[in-house]
């Protein structure tokens, strides 16, 4: 018995599991972490919360994990309360709940690529048709063709993902507001990215009064250091998370998820304190590329896009080689960076000049 | 804006969120909880894989939790190693992971009523058409009408449940043979409640072996008393995990619910030592019952259902506002009560004699 003898969804047949390798390399730069771990106060903080919690595991979670809401929608601002925020496993779960709730058969979600790569995977996962709309070649989006696409496909979901996965790119709140009008269905603008944009960048949460169609997802795996805990959220109008209620798995959300994501956000002066490193390293790498003569996409991100090699698949291999672990993603001929620690990013600087 | 005027799926319209009440009483009898809290070494335990683990919580969890999965499969025996087994947030996404694998727009799952209702509510949520088949008036499936109602409709999954919720009936091994042999697609035997089960009852992972359509899900919510830490895992052939990998969202079970379950299997003598005593007390509150003249239905799991009350949701508001918080499920005039401790079993029975 084989794979493809197994009476599978016929979508699924000869695809391959979704994800970056995970090698056990020095440098590993190739899933957007943050490379600073937490302080022994936060992880002292945290094995406390686990210890209060523990003696109640025997019993479920709060299945609308009310606090932590409180807790998120008090760190977003713009006036939020837990009735307009939601969270789950990972923005990956609030995007399939998002999808189970508005998508589904006979119903599409576009999105304007390169993009997160998820966001087909989930929306066909849930049942859904995926459109592939296409980025300029900055990689932003031109916002009369993006709403020429919207009328064509009338799709149930449109993804707007500000800063942009993989190329760095934030958009114009005006663009997100013009395709918000012109959206006959649902608009998610997915801001995992969004703490690491250059200041004054607006978030699409200032567009959330009066457009109860909109919603923003984050995620704590990014600025907030904590990948390993698994929390991703968004902000809405709350007949928004009213619908998420009649689609989210009950108890989805773990004690010790919500305890953990709590005490990360007591502690987000220390977490968010490593922002302004990162956006730094981050500028200094962009520069340190365009010096070395290749083409790197802005970023507003953790993380830098630059090319463009005939072959990059032989760049990431021989990059690997030298214990620095990239992606290889994005359109041909790129590839993706993510913004680590000083040190590895010289290690990054030194195994690219000896690769190229 | 109000929830029925957003673009949801159309089948979504009307229907309210899933879940038991979660009301603050002195006696929850109501969701199948182990009402044994962890012991403080176990607590400790758990504190101490917290700290050692949030160092590195910056970083995604192994995707894959391969060695979560070996320890499990230490757990099930039956020559399982971690190729044969699989772990999602609690065993709603391992169920969903399945239809969505095995789902989906024109394929159908069947189920036999009255049984865990989130069956329905998932398939439902995956595209999956839905077909009640039904129980006979002991709560047992018989093979003859489940194997015709499987010619007639060809489910792509079938649902067994066993021990059964909300009835506490546990299927004959030959029983699920039998279904196995004649299903079409794949076959899901729902063992939530097995370590409650009477000595000598067989797991449907005996039937592993030469079915590679069948598939066994366990929880750690109920005997293992771990509900806070959301762990559902299952057992079946390797191509069967295969294909879950291609629907996964990646990174679906984060760093501290694989250390905390890790914890919590390492524990496992503890955490089942208390199995004894809620079969004890399951067995006497069956006989209390029926002593006093009331209907119930043999259990092999931690809950009894009992009846038949003319109505039973006064019974229920009746024993509420006494304190002792009861499920209100299953058949019309059934009402379904969950084996606390000594003492709330003791606060269940007063409670009952005084609202009947």
């Amino acid at each position: 018995m084989r794979l493809e003898d197994l009476p599978i969804r016929d979508d699924l047949r000869g695809r391959t599991p979704y994800g970056a390798p995970q090698i056990d390399v020095p440098v590993r730069l190739n899933t957007n972490e943050n490379p600073y771990g937490p302080s022994e106060s936060l992880v002292a903080d945290l094995a406390e919360a686990v210890r209060s919690q523990a003696g109640e595991l025997n019993r479920y979670p709060d299945r609308d994990a009310v606090a932590l809401r409180e807790d998120l929608a008090a760190y977003l601002g713009h006036g939020l309360t837990h009735e307009r925020v939601w969270a789950a496993n990972g923005s990956n779960e609030v995007i399939q709940q998002i999808l189970q709730a508005f998508g589904g058969p006979g119903r599409s979600a576009l999105g304007f690529e390169p993009s997160y790569s998820m966001h087909p995977i989930i929306t066909t996962g849930a049942s859904t048709e995926w459109i592939a709309g296409s980025r300029e070649d900055d990689f932003g989006i031109d916002p009369d063709k993006a709403i020429a696409a919207i009328e064509e496909h009338r799709p149930a979901v449109v993804f707007l993902t500000s800063p942009n996965n993989p190329t760095g790119t934030a958009l114009d709140p005006e663009v997100i507001a013009r395709i918000v009008e012109a959206a006959p269905g649902m608009v998610v603008v997915d801001e995992a990215y969004f703490e690491f944009a250059r200041e004054g960048t607006p978030s699409a949460l200032t567009l959330l009064p009066g457009n109860p169609r909109l919603i923003v997802t984050r995620t704590m795996s990014k600025a907030f250091a904590m990948a390993g805990t698994r929390l991703g959220y968004l902000a809405a109008h709350p007949a928004v998370i009213e619908a998420l209620l009649l689609v989210r798995l009950p108890y989805h959300l773990s004690s010790l998820t919500q305890a953990a994501a709590r005490v990360a956000l007591a502690h987000r002066g220390e977490l968010l304190g490593t922002v302004d490193t990162l956006r730094a390293e981050r500028d200094a790498t962009v520069g340190w590329l365009r010096a070395k003569g290749l083409e790197v996409a802005d970023s507003d991100a953790n993380f830098v896009l630059f090319g463009r090699f005939t072959d990059r698949r032989t760049v990431w291999r021989d990059m690997l080689d030298r214990g620095v672990l990239i992606r290889e993603v994005g359109p041909p001929g790129w590839l993706r960076v993510s913004i680590g620690t000083t040190e590895e990013m010289a290690a990054f600087r030194a195994a690219l000049e000896g690769t190229l």
